[in-house]
């Protein structure tokens, strides 16, 4: 019975990084080309179009994530090797979680196939992060505005979590042609943790044809330039702006004189029993 | 005065990702092959060896962060051009920040030179994350352990927003020779918010020889297999494992019917005005 229903089938769920495919990972490409099937929202699939050769292209717009997986999930099943491609790390509100969900729904059982791998990939926040300097050096974390799926109590209560814990922040889809007002509440409530003088940064497009940065504080961020392709990186209280780079200190210059030359033997400013960093 | 000052050294500080060169990106190869002068942590630096040429090569031990850096400084206001290789994300707790520092307490100024690039990598928790399911699909958090530039009390605020806001947390550095209870209260403060049932994985040496992967709960978690090269993954309210599979649910089967064979126009399933997801 078990032999009959298990199918060579595989997805391999693939994040593309920031969209240059300079910065995809080998193993992606290669996922890529060895398919049969490629699967994606349009704008992707045509950042991957010069690694194709005779796959069949499935693009679909990007209301259709649920129809990409299942199409997916289909298709793997009927025995053929398919990628679902997906921008950032497809593990990040991507398509990876999406695949195993329906998946789940559908009663996948691993001894019957199909195969699934997740590629990872460069995840927006790192990408942006990149470009801007080093903000993300410290305990950070990721939170997407989108009330569609997430009830906005939830990303609320996050929201104030990450405030007052003092993380670097990430917010992904900031802001929509129809939800407007929330990056201000977000704003409002970070205001009550931290200086208004708090390092932000806009990323738009990040290593994308359009790529704009804005470099601003928590008090003058203007949420007329934040949408949904934005990226928002709100510091913790030491992130510092350095020379137009944005960078959020590990600590070392309470420890380290950095200002030295070179440190001829580090074991020596050492306070602690062995350890160092990372440790 | 100024031109006298000018150097056309550059620094790159590269994110290698997990260790698997497949890992790494084409921008990240190639601006490892183009630098005169390498300078990393001696195991980082023998993981890029076969991309190498005539490059200059300063491999250094764990604990000579400060020391790679200020060299990585020295060496391009001398006019080279060099590479400063971290795992993972050089952005993440990693090389990036400390490079930064280091300039900034020796005074650099941008338009002098060197002129300095982050090239983004994977991070470890993608890496980990990826090769276990999809753990990260929602809002998630980074906290390290280290206490050596962080005050315990900094990291255990963190830990409480981490577990009070329901985030998916990453634990990097969380036991080391040296510090051996942190991961045992941190593991308790979690479960003062959630379930004893929630999915945690242990994930060591993700994509590298020796690649172990262990997958427990919040309850049954031992803290015995977890050292300084173990990230550790915990689950938010909602994350499940499924066929040995960790999955935290972005809440499609809220909204969507997953069991159905494929969707014929998902747009009918949609109760809200337009938006999508990512909207």
């Amino acid at each position: 019975m078990k032999q009959h229903q298990q199918t060579e089938g595989e997805i391999r769920i693939v994040g593309l990084g920031p969209g240059d495919p300079d910065f995809m990972t080998f193993r992606g490409i290669e996922a890529i080309r060895q398919s049969q099937v490629v699967i994606g929202y349009r704008g992707y699939v045509e950042q991957v179009r010069h690694l194709l050769s005779d796959q069949q292209v499935i693009a679909k717009s990007l209301t259709e994530e649920v129809d990409r997986a299942q199409t997916a999930f289909r298709m793997a099943r009927e025995g053929k090797r398919v990628a679902v491609v997906s921008s950032g790390d497809a593990g990040v509100y991507g398509m990876a979680g999406l695949v195993f969900e329906v998946m789940s729904e559908q009663g996948w059982r691993e001894e019957d196939g199909p195969e699934v791998t997740v590629v990872p990939g460069i995840a927006a926040a790192h990408a942006c992060a990149s470009l801007v300097g080093a903000p993300l050096m410290h305990d950070s974390c990721s939170i997407s505005l989108s009330d569609l799926l997430t009830p906005w109590d939830v990303i609320r209560k996050r929201v104030e979590a990450a405030a007052g814990g003092d993380f670097v922040t990430a917010l992904y889809n900031p802001r929509s042609q129809r939800r407007k007002w929330q990056i201000e509440e977000v704003r409002r409530m970070f205001l009550r943790y931290r200086s208004p003088q708090t390092p932000v940064v806009l990323v738009k497009n990040a290593y994308r044809p359009g790529q704009t940065i804005l470099r601003t504080t928590l008090e003058e961020m203007p949420d007329r330039e934040i949408d949904m392709l934005t990226t928002v990186l709100i510091g913790n209280s030491r992130t510092e702006f350095f020379q137009g780079w944005m960078v959020t200190p590990r600590g070392y210059r309470d420890r380290y004189d950095l200002g030295a030359e070179e440190v001829a033997n580090p074991e020596m400013k050492r306070t602690g029993p062995g350890g160092s960093v990372p440790e």
